[in-house]
């Protein structure tokens, strides 16, 4: 019998990787990567006291050693256990700098987590994945996300680091998306063009509504969605913002 | 109180269509629009049958007139109904031919329905659309959806009329979708991005298995999500294809 | 021998069009087309006094039989010549309205002009530039230009009409493009992302340095870049801005 | 009075550097930059015994002190010298493997030459294009080239690493041309959409005309032309291919 199928996680933080964490945690085991156990800690306590079952892993995605041991763990909790939905979260530092004052360490900061960091958490979590694509019984193809913004579409001035290093993981994700569709492995990149409403953000935007904003469990929702399509009906590219945004 | 919100589809036939007026007729009642009687005559009664509501009307989308006395049957039919949900799913006739082999009445057959149509359509549907979004018990805000295809973003030799008629789509709905947005219709396109499932291609891609074609009622529930985002989560494109796909 | 390749101008005015017959007249005898012709008369009489040779023909690009009638015209004028350059700078009526507002003939405008006149408009011109392609003495490819704007590529609120004939039109450059290539012509796209500095546009941007607009000589110096491009080398699209323009 | 402007061109080789090299070298003293001094000599000596000014300088354009370095030398030579153009095309290593296969050096080589790399030859060479801005004598404005590729907008299977670089090139030449336009710097991408015909590929589509490959020096000639365009006509991006590529 096939080891029940579990959902990975990175970019756990008081957002939407929270949000993404608790609505996947309702159907999976979860595993939830964050840098600083302090993003995942309450919420590990909180699913496993629900009902659910999760463990949290402290790793730096972008670095190669990091992420290997954080999955040496995972496996030691789940051994073999396919990989239902793997959900890429992280995101680099935001900078918004001129070009003239923009440190190298500036510009590669989007590009360590957002490009390198995804690229490492794939290959860590295809293995899983395809082992899911050939369970027969599985309920959905498995499922890969990585969450993108607006500016994985849109190149302004000042974002020269954070606008490539977003354009570069929508690359990395079609890339991904091709090669491995074939084999049953649902991947999709979701363009969030919007502020997410989130603990650090709720001084952003305060003497709009609601709408203005994006509801971090609407994500939740969103992906999950994605996770359930069937293999006649792949989504690639999903894009969100709140009713008020302009675009 | 409000009079019950209904669902209109566009474009009912054996297909994506019917596929979507079943999918939204388990929630609403539905006004099923086509040119040919027969093509939801069937449909009509089996949803009736089956404890749904639906009502079929002849109508030409192309042709302001016959939309007009479409939507007067819809009016008698359910009296200042708000619209929950309005899908655009007709297309016009598929046309591959040389430039210059190709009549105006050949150039023009994508435009007349895919464009002038669902030009028609919205301004039929938005005022109810604009009605159910102003309804606070209202569980999913409105949704338009128009049904694009893969010419939607790639023009190829042979395609000029079909692609240049469903570029022209997605401008339309953008353009709606970012007008009405922030009056809280969710308005969404879809790139459908491959062969659908349905009789008319049932022998196309014969050798290949069932996951080389999109499945109707999968591109169905993927409306269906479209529609029950919330304000703070309106997707506003997404692409389908199958598993099988070349992009 | 052959007959002296000419070059055709769709859309003269007082602004691109005009730069564009100077521009091309250099080379060619150019003929020039315009619904009315108070905008092309001046122009061929300065064209042929300072040594060029000009024909104006009062044409309506949207009409297949007055399109008709003007390139009977310029077989009578230009017997069996082939056509060195072709340039459809033509453009319907501009209408910023909501939806709700917009009659059918608001819509249809820009795609009448835009879109079915750019459609005809190739038909017409079209053997005539695969006669130059034939041409082994011929100093560059024959070249068909269509000018576009910025909502070629974006759709905003208010401009449905607008912005789906314009994306319409690049589909169809595009689908041109990838049938004709083969057979040596060389089809181009132009997005005219901000305001042509014309006599129509002098009270725009008034508080403005003159790098706020785009020179109108200035597109016709990168149309005739286009025209001179060799067959290993075509450039399908381009986008032009003034220095100062927000994108 | 002020010093000579000058031209920079990195990456250069055997193929579009040498040409753009040559072409630019026409109007300006060059500076060639390679990492291998074998890829710029008999250039250097070719210019220089033609009439023009060429010096090389061995660089790793991915190195910040081997940038450094190479532009004292720069300095050295050319003391306070605007330039009137800088062309990025260095391109890193191409390797094209299934994900898993992916060493992250393979993943990465993408990234620290056409990313990186174009990131600090931009801030190389910016201060000396903005000087070049600010000269009122300056025939045009200075200009910034990126060669970019298919994979530039389109990322297929097996191509993680070098799409994801491309599509961050193209991202980082928009976010610069937007941040630097306003300051009299043209910034152009250009999609180079097929084989460039260069002596590495020539045993590539041998059984095909010319017209299938990419001409270097007509790269060359598009790239002069878009840095003779005035401030009223930026075109910030091209894309070119031969006639006969499938696109």
């Amino acid at each position: 019998m096939a080891s029940k199928a579990i959902a990975v996680v990175a970019g756990v933080g008081p957002g939407t990787g929270a949000s993404v964490a608790r609505k996947f945690a309702a159907a999976y085991p979860v595993v939830l990567l964050a840098r600083n156990p302090d993003n995942y800690e309450s919420l590990v306590e909180e699913i496993n006291k629900s009902g659910g079952k999760a463990i949290g892993i402290s790793a730096d995605v972008s670095s190669p050693e990091s992420l290997k041991a954080a999955f040496e763990k995972v496996e030691q909790e789940y051994k073999g256990a396919p990989i239902a939905a793997a959900i890429f979260n992280a995101s680099g530092r935001f900078v918004r700098k001129p070009l003239l004052d923009m440190a190298v360490e500036d510009f590669e900061a989007g590009y360590h987590v957002s490009v390198k960091g995804a690229f490492l958490f794939s290959q860590h979590t295809l293995p899983g994945l395809l082992k899911h694509a050939e369970d027969k019984d599985a309920k959905y193809p498995p499922t890969l996300i990585f969450t993108g913004a607006t500016a994985s579409v849109k190149a302004n001035a000042l974002m020269s680091g954070f606008a490539s290093a977003k354009f570069a993981l929508r690359a990395l994700s079609t890339s991904i998306a091709k090669e491995f569709a074939p084999k049953g492995v649902h991947v999709a990149h979701a363009i969030i063009d919007g502020v997410i409403d989130i603990p650090r953000t709720k001084d952003w935007l305060k003497d709009m509504p609601a709408e203005a904003k994006i509801g971090a469990d609407d994500i939740a929702d969103a992906y999950w969605h994605l996770s359930t399509q069937s293999k006649r009906c792949f989504t690639n590219e999903i894009d969100i913002r709140p009713m008020l945004e302009k675009w």
